[in-house]
């Protein structure tokens, strides 16, 4: 149901042919725009031309918002990097978009960014006490500077950010942009996703594999955890500059974050919550005569609860898809709820009916209860509630957004207690030994479960 | 899939209480934005201040675009009416947005509209050879005309509507706004739905039942074919003043148009669609491992052709959300097309499966071909589609926007020469003869099939 | 030099043709935009068409910004009004845009205002009690609402806006529109002006003369003090309604305020200002090379000091007449001022001369010092000022807008302290006594010099 | 009267302290806007900070319109350039804003051209053989461009510069901007102006020294024609790399383009002026009351006629400054004219008098012609027209934009005969051998009058 935020989607092409980067990153950012809504650029450069030309096009909105048919004919060049943004370091700014476009003595330095920093404010301070201005508030606007100072006394672009990575602390997949090159770096944890893709005379790096399929690009493996590669007219160049014995991916790229038919790390993002689903009816069965979920992300998990269960699937709300981001908040009585206008329950399918409801997670936990209490005034006669998540008890440093909120039900509440605020005849959280069943033996990151940070 | 237009939506409201009538009309227009998506508008009237006065708010985009904290709460009064527009008559510009508001020396009159007025074009000539200008190219504006022009010389608004609608052709659902007056209008074959809602001190009309829930009011009952509803403090007045024997309700609104929890002349759209899903499996059985939809209008007849075939129903698509109005279609070949930026097939689903592929309508043909090969390169074995209405033969004069393109392949293609166009392995189109086991004995407008117009 | 602000512009038409109204309006509010720039709007009325349609449009900028080739042409009408504003009372919001429309049971009523009600704040509080809801700040919104109150209970709009200004204290000059008629109101003093000019079938009621001859009409008379204008078709209707044996006429229209080819109440403005320079050469003689005066409102005054003193005028100011409302204004050191912006000295014209500079105030007196000090850098040897009006030393409470700090330079300090603090050879303010030189016999408002307010 | 349209401004400045460039370039480009009102825009580099960024910004319209504090605040740095256009070569679209500013494989230039290259679509062809990509149409583009690609093979951006001086025809002043350095460069002839001021640890460069005065810089000399200075932080380098024998400096700077306070080439343009009314009145005597201009270009000849003749000068119009840019012209008959809207005769001053009417050049003569009829309207008994230019007679190709049918007027009629159309009572133009009177020795460029092109 949306509780938690994605972060930010990255996109980058090199392509030797004198191919429209510009146009593919587009399409490749549409496929990512479930990572980031609130803002979107491209940078492109043509290696082409005689003289080299970069050009570059970013904007507050959706990447259908930001770019029209005008925007995207100026941005010329077989070469670029696109972004998606969801605020978690720096404000929702105009200045904090991305990809960060530097001019500068050296020439022109592009960034761009998905995770988070958390020593950024130190060198963010180092940097202005040398005399640094920044434009914005945000981390990737800091590390864009650092390897622009760095490159000043390096040869090669890659190498300034091999430097300026050994001294990032954090979850980090950047692309970066400079006149010849296309550089990616993954974070030694392996935090955050970055796959790489092929196309007929070039190559893609990207957040999810996804973006490669929408842009008709083969899969050719995920950048390992603490690898640089770079890519040039001579091909893909790989480094393994930053070591670390242990890796930990983040869980809710396949929870939540990740589109269904993404693949991270080796892993469908969409078996893994059928598993997710049938780990919970194994977990918490029930006598029941529908199974449903809250769309769309608990609908793949109850198809997996379903499978498992026997109890028929069915789809038991009418959804409307105006009731989007600028819509104005009901606040008159709690009949005209924002949850009310964009779910209504379908009474055909619950009429009479004992109901398996699922979710992603509970937050505050008004959505679950509003939608309970009009399943049984569409005349349920029960409804067990499964989570597809276990609760949240701790923050994450790495660049999700968990609201403060959800950490304190779930903290200050028992799980019966939720049960009895949200008014379902049962309820029951993914449990943290059945999360390997989603995703085998991949070296997790559940911090925001267990409170073991990797770092 | 979306290939037919919707047409207007119309929600208004009169209460004796000083309630916010702009709020309560907004949340009516949100839930009936499915009915269009091209310009949106509120006029409100404060029948309870010491001179009455009459706002308005109108503007090209979807309600939540067109309408921000600041121009609702500008809008203050306890009556009013709303709209959303899809254009059926006029073109796309903002002159045509409804209400329609007129300033004229009887003082002023909002009008909203769903429908189509066959006559139109002559009454606009007819008016404007006495001297009549007009803003836009829309009927709606002629009617509201040419009801002011009435109103010169009669008593009551009413009776200037009720003597309009005397000489309109075509479906409509109007509904008028005078000082201290809400008038609704239903045409006289029930072409176009309208019903009656009902609140603390106060009363509803609106295109759609479902909008009345999103507010909180009581589903009374639909208006009748050529009633004229007045609402004032007195309550509510009925005259049956446009008589017809025969009644023609548009099949469209159940197949296509209405949302799925709306209630339509006693018939729930869930259920139609459900009993077509199945309607569909006793025509065409077929031996297969999965049923799956187009989403979203294809969804709930594959739920109904899963309950009665027995075959399981799984969601095979991940949908992008983002693909939206303003999307830039792309034109590099069919690798990126915008269905395959839409809807990704989800291969875990149908990998080695026989598919039974439900969807609402062929138009073009280019979508279900997409989406069937896509399904193929994903591994299914067989895919078989059954589509939930009959083809298209003949075009709509009531206000449904059927394109040119889809009348044309029904009537020069036979179904198995689509069969293969599309690449199906079989084709199954709803019988004209099984319409009926969707809808029971209501009367039906069926002419785009079967060419029998009600007038 | 700008020191003072203008107040507002109106302008009426009655034209028994099919004329387009607001053409007309909008070439005389573009003839009276020194008047007011906040702020513009127009609104018309189809008296010859069948059903009387009204329309308006309005919006925060100059007359040019406000209205394009496309917002007039919707504006279709042969009667109607306009407004040009700057604010007196109200903030300057768009919601204090003129001219007010009032949509309200009774029909609909716009109204155009210049001057300042000094009891508004009694009668909004009297209406607020009664339940009416006021969108804006300003006086004129309540005046037009009290208007549409009375009229709920007497026959014409000329009735309920004379009961109304019986009520009202202050100066003004009201326009009103109903569906058939132009009504101008001025106030029982004269305070602000108003007058009537004659088209070929039809009527114009404007602030100054000067709209009068921008539109090609002749002047036929002032408004009266107290007077009340209808003009319908049956031609124009005057009724003193509004008795007072004094009258007290702004004497600032004439020396700042109104534009120098206007007549108002009988005397042309070039003309008084011409006559206040000689004023100020028979009461300030001086030997000197060269008369100039700061642009515009300076210029008129230096003309008729040269005149009268025999010593040569000439121009000593390059004009940027793009330093405008938008400009940024310079912080960093006086060398770049606005004043140094706007105008520089020239030269040529003042090099070894002794100069006399003639402007029409001095509020806080650095505009002046900055153009004194110029000249000498320029090498002036002697700079005497002269200013064409007497020392502001009251406020005023009629819709002049005096600032503060240019009641407090002349109460503070005295005429030597001033000239010491500005850097002139000497200095001459306009004597009270001298003020009927320009004027003649004219009873004149000038309690902003010497306290004696008309009422 | 504005019949000519100015060109370009250009303005640079580099400073070795921490300055803000951006806000002097800002005060620089206001006191040149006279000579480009389409179109602005600021490129800076930061030479004091730790990584030299780059920022720049530009936009259509007034300076004002396009800077806000916002804008400027955002342009940190020491060094840059800024540009006014009015459009000579290449269409008014927002991509032929200046300055001109590349990101390529070598890094970032900036240009800023004021002129008019002759074979610039030749070079722009040869580029565009080679692979180059244009964003806009304007000839500043293509010379930015070929300097980049010189540059690819050459150490430095002045030597750049100077291999593609030389290939340039045309009369041309330029500003190049490289991340340390500030470059000028003027064509051969001097068509265009150029100088040179000082501030306190650096220097300006700006197409009139009245640009100078307002940011408080002393004028050090003009720019030779053919010579290229460069400004780093090592001080000013000066190279006469463009040699020529000719000069011809271009006479519509005294007659019209520049601003009465500037100094060009050692002569200044208030003197000018002067002379040039001096010379009409020794030319062209007649026996009359009053001399006056047409504002704002006319008033400096008529007060130099004034001076030599003996007869006074008067101001005889009322001006309406808010008859601007976007001020929709009359149509309906020509009482309602654009030049009666913005000049009124003021009838004191002309009435029963004979008067001289001075304006700088005849272009259709509508306008002329209108002023006359109004003169006499307001009761003037003769009116003597003298023009401060000789007419037009063949086209300009070095930046001037001379409208074709004012080439026509001079070319198909005699002086008596457009005295007639007129309707003056005498009429004089300038005599090219009176030019000299104006400008001394200086060699001139006059090939509007006289067909003889410097090149």
């Amino acid at each position: 149901m949306g509780s938690l935020h994605e972060e930010c989607g990255v996109f980058g092409i090199w392509s030797s042919d004198r191919i429209n980067a510009a146009q593919v990153i587009y399409y490749g950012l549409i496929a990512l725009q479930h990572r980031g809504q609130e803002s979107a650029g491209i940078v492109v450069c043509d290696t082409c031309g005689p003289i080299g030309n970069i050009s570059s096009h970013k904007g507050m909105g959706l990447v259908s918002e930001v770019f029209h048919g005008e925007e995207l004919e100026k941005l010329r060049g077989n070469i670029g990097i696109g972004h998606v943004r969801y605020s978690t370091a720096g404000g929702s700014i105009e200045e904090n978009a991305q990809p960060i476009f530097l001019n500068y003595a050296k020439g022109t330095l592009a960034l761009a960014h998905n995770g988070n920093i958390t020593n950024a404010e130190e060198i963010r301070k180092e940097l202005q006490d040398e005399g640094a201005v920044f434009n914005g508030t945000a981390d990737s606007e800091v590390i864009a500077y650092k390897i622009a100072r760095e490159r000043m006394s390096v040869a090669s672009i890659e190498e300034a950010a091999a430097k300026v990575a050994t001294g990032l602390k954090g979850g980090y997949a950047l692309l970066l942009l400079s006149p010849q090159k296309l550089v990616g770096v993954r974070d030694p944890l392996g935090l955050k996703p970055l796959c790489i893709g092929e196309i007929e005379r070039g190559y893609i790096l990207a957040s999810e594999s996804t973006a490669l399929l929408a842009v008709g690009a083969k899969l050719v493996r995920d950048v390992k955890p603490g690898e640089i590669v770079t890519i040039t007219k001579d091909g893909i160049k790989s480094e393994m500059v930053l070591k670390s014995d242990k890796k930990a991916h983040c869980i809710f790229e396949y929870i939540y974050f990740a589109r269904l038919d993404s693949k991270i790390d080796g892993i469908s993002v969409y078996d893994a919550r059928i598993r997710g689903g049938m780990a919970l009816a194994d977990r918490y069965p029930v006598d029941a005569d529908v199974v449903t979920g809250v769309p769309e992300s608990g609908l793949t998990s109850a198809v997996g609860y379903s499978e498992r269960s026997g109890i028929p699937f069915k789809l038991a709300f009418a959804k409307n898809s105006y009731v989007g981001r600028t819509f104005i908040k009901p606040t008159q009585g709690e009949r005209m709820s924002a949850v009310h206008m964009k779910l209504r329950v379908i009474e055909s399918v619950v009429k009479d009916k004992r109901v398996v409801l699922i979710d992603d997670s509970i937050v505050r936990g008004t959505t679950i209860k509003n939608l309970i209490r009009e399943m049984r005034e569409a005349g349920a006669k029960e409804v067990h509630v499964r989570i597809s998540s276990p609760p949240f008890l701790y923050p994450c440093y790495y660049g999700t957004d968990v609201p403060d909120n959800s950490l304190l039900i779930a903290n200050e509440h028992s799980t019966e207690e939720i049960r009895q605020q949200i008014g379902a005849d049962s309820l029951g959280y993914m449990c943290l030994e059945d999360l390997p069943k989603m995703t085998g033996d991949l070296p997790l990151c559940k911090a925001c479960f267990d409170n073991c940070y990797p770092v």
